[in-house]
């Protein structure tokens, strides 16, 4: 019995709430040995308040050691393990810029090059146009016909766009046609499995009408298509766990990893206090609610570790208006680490809070990574926080009698 | 995607150097109830700085409760699932004793037994004849030839030894000749499947003129033969990780083990000093070390408590040299447990400490098994080391976007 099979069997209904809260890249490290995180640094007296109420502990994104990107990050907190449910390339890139994949698309990274008069690349990347030149090219590929399917193409920063064919019968295994070298033509896209077939012949007539409109361009005059992939087939959050599902979320990325797993899409909030505003109007229309903080994560990347403090304290600051509606499963957690210090994502487990009535307390009196390491989820893969959350709202049955 | 698939998806080359060394059956067991582990009692002021630094754990060979063999122990440490990648006793045997396999061979372990004059096994160790008696009749046994095929006969201890037959087209789907008793014949080898026909028929010759040769000897006129098995398929370290990775162990069983993994076996060291000089030696040539220390293992084999103390503490002298070489990943653990309380290899977890600079501090003060439990790594499987290894040397890349 697979986890998903035990899910769709044991998930019933009833009124709980639940509101989880991922702050993008929560986990991070002390900038000298034997020193103090951001979170452990951060005053954070609402969430301390949290942990001596709930119940703590680390989640392992993927595996020990494996560092997540957004994707697989978000899909293991939404339940569903990352190494068995995959977003491919140009998928995942459609879904960044806000691009609603349906099931009849497939969709590809682009980057446009610059070809010399033999057909030949001299540049790889056309020069890094600037985003406002790359998005007039892009503008002129709406010409572009293809019986029968309808094409988009989509910039979406300097020499990169998405293009996503949509139509009966595609598939997207169709191989890579960036030959990733200068002095050679770009290859032909080329179907990997038969079913693929008509999606590689769809691509080349993209490309060959493509061409012919960019011939005149100074450097943007060729392209290159990697990633080609299918919206992947993830079972949504009301068929896996009966659950009505509400994103609230600032960025794109996070709105489309919502969409993949069927969450909707609530409010235009563009900050932490707008998005509970949203959180608050449509309490009583879902049972779940995805809320995404980003700034933990940018200030990370951007290896800013105070201002790292800052946005974790201003987090802290908005758990009082959350608390106060009520719900019966709130979670605090992170779809990895961002250190500061590596100014990246990285592989350490992320702290993680759960509060909820049915919580065993284990006698934490603050929320951070040191303290989670004695919490009383321990370590666990991040795709059972689901589980858990599920569980600490009695949402699940009894397994066997 | 399987574990091994991600690691050959995400490893990346950089200058980085990873030390692990293995202090074989570390963990240990109080004499008396309360009372405190062989690692515990030591004195090891070098550990504990160590892991004060770095972050520790305890892990778990193969699963909870279940004690490994130096095989599995090691393969675990080395990534290797030990359920998945399994090494033939005929070839673990060989491999004990530096017979380095090759991709032609099978391997079998062999007992001398004493036929009487009816061919029925009268004694089925020939009376546990002494080593030196043994090695002579295994001389003997060079004179066996068959066509299209190479046979090594090599001793082991007192009525043991093991044979390998090298030649195209064999396999080790072999069943064992020993019938475990007395009074009946040896049996014939038979192919277990169609594959190791021709195996076994020269299995089968090998005896025959095997027992030929041995006609005259007073007690180790017969054998049986066990464990057919050929070098197990595992992939290189190269492979997997892309490490250039070197072996520093003094007994056969270990550099065998390396040699499976594609370890080049460096130096030869006798004792702990002439390891690290090999270690040092050999510094710019390798990515990974893997280096053995054996007598954490045999003092507590040997029920020695206090021996194993002194040996754990010779190890702790020993770390400022290996740290003075500044290895960016530092791995101190072992293959397993072997409490001198039970005399014997034990299934519970074992003390692992990991030192690098993008270590995420877990507040421990010594290196210890009551300390490792607080540990940042917390309990894992040992086949996770190297992931975690991996990582802390920033060897890996971001799974997904």
């Amino acid at each position: 019995m697979t986890e998903h099979e035990l899910v769709r069997e044991l998930a019933e209904k009833n009124g709980s709430k639940i509101v989880m809260i991922v702050a993008d890249g929560l986990g991070g490290l002390p900038l000298e040995p034997c020193g103090m995180t951001e979170l452990e640094t951060a005053n954070t007296p609402n969430l301390d308040a949290m942990a001596r109420r709930g119940t703590s502990g680390l989640s392992v994104p993927v595996l020990p050691g494996i560092t997540p990107g957004s994707g697989p990050g978000h899909l293991g907190l939404f339940g569903y393990d990352p190494l068995v449910f995959k977003i491919g390339r140009g998928a995942l890139e459609a879904t960044g810029i806000g691009f609603e994949l349906g099931p009849n698309d497939v969709a590809a990274r682009g980057n446009f090059c610059t070809l010399d008069p033999a057909g030949l690349i001299s540049d790889r990347r056309a020069g890094r146009i600037p985003s406002e030149e790359s998005f007039k090219v892009v503008e002129k590929l709406a010409a572009v016909k293809i019986a029968g399917v309808e094409t988009f193409v989509r910039p979406v920063k300097e020499h990169r766009f998405v293009v996503v064919f949509r139509g009966q019968g595609l598939d997207g295994a169709v191989a890579d046609t960036d030959p990733q070298a200068t002095g050679v033509a770009p290859l032909d896209p080329v179907a990997v499995t038969p079913a693929a077939q008509r999606t590689a012949e769809v691509a080349k007539e993209f490309v060959r009408q493509s061409q012919a409109i960019l011939a005149s361009q100074p450097k943007a005059n060729g392209m290159v298509l990697r990633g080609f992939a299918a919206k992947p087939h993830l079972p949504s959050y009301e068929q896996l766990y009966g659950l009505r599902a509400a994103a609230i979320a600032v960025y794109p990325m996070y709105k489309g990893l919502a969409q993949l797993v069927g969450m909707t899409l609530v409010g235009k909030a563009q900050s932490l206090d707008e998005q509970i505003d949203a959180l608050a109007q449509c309490w009583h229309d879902y049972d779940f609610f995805f809320l995404h903080f980003k700034y933990t994560d940018s200030t990370g990347e951007d290896g800013a570790f105070d201002q790292k403090v800052k946005r974790i304290e201003e987090l802290d600051r908005a758990m009082p208006r959350i608390e106060a509606l009520k719900p019966d499963v709130l979670i605090v957690t992170g779809d990895h680490s961002t250190p500061s210090r590596l100014k990246s994502h990285s592989w350490h487990p992320v702290p993680t809070l759960l509060v909820a009535d049915t919580c065993r307390p284990d006698g934490l009196e603050k929320f951070s990574e040191s303290d989670c390491l004695r919490g009383g989820f321990g370590q666990f893969p991040a795709k059972h926080l689901m589980l858990l959350a599920m569980a600490h709202a009695l949402r699940f049955g009894k397994y066997g009698a």
